[in-house]
């Protein structure tokens, strides 16, 4: 068993940094908050005897050594990035969950034969720079990093900039590590365990997304003296399109959701009718064709409100992943796991999107879920108990202990 | 005749001052450029002989006397704060129309019984602090200043800090003069004289006006694993609120208008859940039957869009003006005067508030319109022609001999 009173401690040490406004966090990807939580995380890999690398789009590799030189490393880990109003556990869960699989075994003298590999993903939530898993999306040659450099926040500030300025942009080229397995565990962000009582998310696969970004472009006019027929109105259009989103999503749950988190307009007056509104739909689904499908009715649908409003449309795919099914050996191997710690568990799919849906794409990977209260995520009120963030770090722990060989 | 030439050479010195990005302004309210054209403006005052006033809430008053000590003044005049991407005339050419007026006066040597008082109404716009006209609006005892003083602007810098910085908050009591008669001198912000081909609308009325500043409460939530059923969506609360309120001007047009034009969402994340929505609705009518109406649906109906997503919301007035009806007696006055002047007019009512819809409330009031390419505002595209500048300059100078008593 792992020591899940030294991992709730390191859980709160960490949610100290970059603190939320309502109890959470807001330690978005290469803030100077994110630098100094990186700071920590090295600090308490340095103290646990593991060596770092950080590769050019600033991933972190804590490496504890195996005993057989040849043996690829298990790599185990998530992200210490949060949203804008995140929670404390989305993500640092995972890696700090893997510092304590390494530390317990540090305790009690386990050496094993693969190397294990703490990791701590660039960027995977996407907020202040689009897309999500970013990081592990160039990684797994999804992205070109020149692309990934060039993304910008909505302040104009480049990834790549803002990468070198918290001094966190490595030297190892991104992507040359070989990975013999990949373990993330992370709180589950929806409501299923919780209802049924379950200690254990055996996540077998993960929904695909995609996030089109949209620009309506109408005519700044005065909202008084702007005869309604002559009017060309952007909000009106963005209003249209978020009913579309819904409907369509609605149409095939439970198997897809939609909606739109992301809303600019221009000017912003109350009295200048939007010339130019950009927002950004999410839409979901476990089944490609479905996705597939949402996307097609959403984008046909676009391109008919705006011509019903005489206004002009664009359409860009900000971010986008295929459902994938994880490595079945791996699964195994986490199911096996549960039952071993003595866990209640259930195969799941994944709502959200994780570093683990990319580097599946280049090696085994699988993830292990653990309950949160609400289903509740992407909210500062995220809450978990100590007793299930233990419940996951032990499953990781026997998993990566079957994987990593003792 | 007034100087054509001279009043539009001061009409692009004035647009030299917080230019836009797009050939327009941005002179909003008591930003810094307010301040330098608030400069500008008084030292052209100074060079016309004329005394500047200003009062608590920094409107400027700039007075040339008249030949009876007894007579009250004429008031003239408009304002020179813009929109974020306002044109260069909405405003502007009201105060210095009234500037050339008596310019013009100056060169003909011509003197009135009553004074004339040419008039820079401090937040005429409402975008940087709502309501619109609130200067005037609290000269007319509509509001009260504290209130007035304790508007908060986007970053949350009220109205009496800001007036203070720009060094604009003078010691004369809000309200305290009395007015014989205001002209104002506008362009039209809509497309009929343009349309009919008319030099000069003779306003007879303006519409009535409320902003509704609503706040949806959802739940922020991930917009991945959050199932369908337990999202608390505001961001499509306000898609529906945007569509009733286009819906509810449609059912009254051409006597109603209605849009949303200010909107924020939070906290504004791709992968989040809209937890809260704030947008204003405008909405207008010269119909105060129609206005109310318009209000009473649209709460009902936020109601129950609120109430089907499960959902909070809360409405609340930042704006408000009823219909008026200008003094008859100037519009009579302001129709002679264009007759005179050998103009084409016709009656019209504005679509937009204005300074005299306060104003009237406390003294005979009456507008002068010309008119407006493509009846443009509220864009930095607007535009007049030298022409129509002229023209409706003039006609604001035969007026104000007519009431000034030459
Ligand atoms: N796990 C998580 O919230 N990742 C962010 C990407 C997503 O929106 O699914
Ligand atoms: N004239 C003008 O645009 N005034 C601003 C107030 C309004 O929105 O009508």
């Amino acid at each position: 068993k792992i020591n899940g009173d030294r991992l709730w401690d390191s859980l709160m040490d960490m949610a100290r940094i970059g603190p939320g406004v309502a109890g959470g966090n807001n330690r978005q990807t290469l803030t100077d908050a994110d630098g100094e939580g990186r700071k920590l995380f090295k600090s308490w890999c340095d103290a646990a005897g593991l060596t770092m690398g950080v590769d050019e789009m600033g991933t972190m590799f804590a490496r504890r050594e195996g005993t057989d030189p040849e043996a690829l490393p298990v790599y185990v880990g998530s992200h210490l990035d949060t949203q804008p109003t995140g929670g404390k556990y989305d993500g640092v869960l995972g890696v700090l969950g893997g510092l304590e699989v390494v530390r317990t075994m540090n305790d009690l003298g386990i050496k094993t034969r693969h190397p294990i590999v703490v990791t701590n993903w660039t960027n995977e939530e996407g907020t202040r720079f689009a897309p999500a898993m970013l990081a592990s999306g160039v990684f797994a040659g999804m992205h070109d990093q020149d692309w990934a450099y060039a993304r910008k926040d909505h302040d104009g500030k480049t990834f790549g900039e803002e990468l070198e300025r918290i001094g966190w942009k490595g030297t190892e080229k991104t992507g040359d590590r070989k990975i013999h397995a990949y373990y993330e565990l992370h709180i589950e962000q929806g409501p299923i365990l919780e209802d049924e009582n379950i200690d254990i998310g055996v996540v077998t696969h993960g929904q695909g997304l995609k996030w089109l970004q949209v620009t309506l472009i109408g005519k700044e006019a005065h909202t008084g003296s702007t005869p309604m027929p002559k009017r060309r109105n952007a909000s009106l259009g963005m209003a249209r399109v978020i009913e579309l989103v819904h409907e369509v999503a609605m149409d095939y749950q439970p198997d897809a959701v939609g909606a739109v988190g992301h809303i600019d307009v221009y000017p912003n007056s109350r009295n200048i009718i939007v010339g130019r509104a950009v927002f950004t739909i999410d839409i979901r689904s476990p089944d490609k064709d479905v996705l597939d499908e949402m996307d097609t009715r959403i984008r046909l649908g676009i391109e008919t409100i705006a011509e019903a409003l005489d206004i002009e449309s664009e359409v860009e795919q900000v971010g986008h992943f295929d459902p994938v099914a994880f490595d079945p050996k791996l699964v195994d191997t986490v199911r096996a796991a549960a039952d071993r710690a003595g866990y209640t568990h259930r195969d799941i799919v994944s709502g959200a999107g994780h570093d683990a849906c990319w580097i599946n794409r280049v090696a085994p990977a699988a993830m292990i879920f653990c309950p949160c209260v609400d289903g509740l995520s992407h909210n500062e009120a995220e809450t978990i108990t100590r007793d299930w963030a233990a419940a996951g770090t032990d499953v990781l722990f026997h998993a990566v202990l079957d994987t990593a060989e003792i």
